[in-house]
């Protein structure tokens, strides 16, 4: 059979997840990573792989299934989904949640039009982390569900403190508090604030002279961000933050109560939960699994945009009906 | 909108769940229960509930929607399900693994002639498990799974006790091993064989003037059952089994761990477990929702016997795509 040909948009750490996961999947190949940069200038993971130039991509749609894209949802992910959902299949991990339904529409008009299946906002959350809370809702309507993230990078609440004036670079720990955990998994059921589920652990590297009293303070009250909850602000050399935090691990965890039984009598709790090394290299490889489902779902003429919801697990797997049955149920 | 009308077909434990567990769900009604007793020798759990014989069931195939068959799977569902395939969309929890691929073929044929949608070994395993299975599979290809059950009541443990001569009653708990799961989350991968995975606790009545030390010895050398594992016999007497063990809780744990990284650098562990107080409860309402995708898939046009691994998770929800995306995505 045929191997599903992958072409990757954007070369950030998402993007080599990507160029890497690849090679774990014996039905899918590469044909190339598309930039805005100059190709010369980009030096992939991997010697064998292509690099074209973004503009190049339009005349590459006979020679690639599914293009994954693995910018940014803000700046690039918005204006791209619509317009590669015209051309190519497309998986992406767009999770800009307020957005999701103005994007979802944008690339469905475009999908449709070219007969094209488009996934968007998969990865694990959007994305797995939905599918449980979606589980959690329909098996236990009774109940109520709680998503805790962590511990892990947020990039975005990086990406904020690195704003605040006098800050060279930092890093934050998203932590969920054991407590609430532990109430959350007895089954109780508890209002929890968002200060009682979450702590926020930044790392900062002050630029020379800066008020760091002050930083501090900017940091702490940071609206959205930071302000309504716990916070803890260490100040370390960039030599620190280079070795000590120079990875990009995550988790986080799903966990769905309720009750049954003529009386309320019976209670249950289902929980899921992912500890990753790598955010990038686990977010990569799930888009990989959603770009095999949107080539088989093309195949199959079920066009348009799509979420995970809409994705039947066995289209995930490069396994038959049959085999899926006899080895995995 | 119309309500899912629901049929029962047997009414023990789980068919009791599923009577209960649709007042949880708005979108569906309790059109009956069907039993091979005599009717009126039922004491439904609700009132209101009404009871058929069998033999009516063929005469109600215009007022249900979906038949949920509750019997058990050697006994009655290898047959029910074929037969009622021909007549209803049905769901199922059939659960004997090495006979799932003949029986799937046996309902698929008599659901394609019918044009009726019959999902086939729902519930959490096969069903949750397997799915949770199938996504470990498919986002760490590089990875290894492992299943856990319990702590809790394995039915079919517990009846092979009771076949054993001088055994009034029993009960018997299935319990993970807390340092073989403690392995499997570090992300070791490690080999582990049945004993390593669980124990087994046994609690049984002897009958008076029973051989305890023999009933002990034939217990734990019962080959598939006991002889691969560690286990523990307690004599009780019936007060005690039934105070302290009158209850069905269950749950159990899919563990996946998985390699990514140019160099298999960065190790990921993703975790779903289950904690039930009443395993044919959850297990009702499991069935209840995959009993929606069967109404919902039929009406599609989607005919045939299916699997949890054919069903998107969209179809187990009365909510509509755009209200998924904008609440639970």
């Amino acid at each position: 059979m045929r191997k599903i040909r992958i072409g990757i948009l954007g070369y950030g750490n998402l993007g080599k997840g990507v160029e890497v996961g690849i090679s774990q999947n014996k039905d899918m190949e590469l044909v190339g990573v598309f930039t805005r940069r100059n190709p010369d200038t980009i030096n992939t993971l991997k010697e064998d792989t292509k690099v074209y130039h973004i503009d190049k991509a339009g005349k590459m749609t006979d020679i690639i299934d599914v293009m994954v894209l693995c910018g940014g949802s803000r700046s690039d992910i918005m204006t791209q989904g619509p317009e590669f959902a015209a051309m190519f299949n497309t998986v992406d991990g767009f999770d800009t949640h307020a957005k999701i339904p103005e994007y979802f529409e944008a690339v469905n008009k475009a999908a449709l039009n070219a007969k094209k299946t488009c996934i968007v906002s998969s990865g694990w959350d959007p994305g797995l982390f939905s599918i449980n809370r979606l589980y959690g809702e329909v098996f236990l309507p009774e109940g109520k569900g709680y998503t805790f993230w962590g511990k892990g990078v947020s990039q975005g609440h990086s990406d904020a403190i690195r704003r605040v004036e006098g800050i060279q670079d930092a890093r934050q720990y998203t932590i969920p508090i054991e407590e609430a955990l532990n109430r959350v998994r007895s089954g109780e059921m508890p209002e929890l604030t968002a200060r009682q589920k979450h702590l926020r652990e930044c790392f900062v590297v002050a630029k020379e002279g800066a008020d760091l009293k002050k930083i501090e303070d900017e940091i702490k009250n940071m609206p959205d961000y930071f302000r309504d909850y716990d916070t803890i602000v260490h100040f370390i050399s960039q030599e620190e933050l280079d070795r000590d935090h120079g990875r990009l691990p995550h988790g986080g965890i799903v966990i769905h109560s309720g009750k049954t039984g003529l009386h309320h009598e019976n209670t249950h709790v289902v929980e899921y939960s992912i500890k990753l090394d790598s955010n990038p290299d686990f977010t990569a490889n799930v888009l990989l699994a959603y770009a095999r489902a949107a080539y088989r779902l093309n195949r199959e003429g079920s066009y348009g945009a799509k979420t995970v919801f809409d994705v039947a697990p066995a289209y995930l797997s490069a396994k038959s009906g049959e085999e899926l049955r006899r080895t995995l149920l």
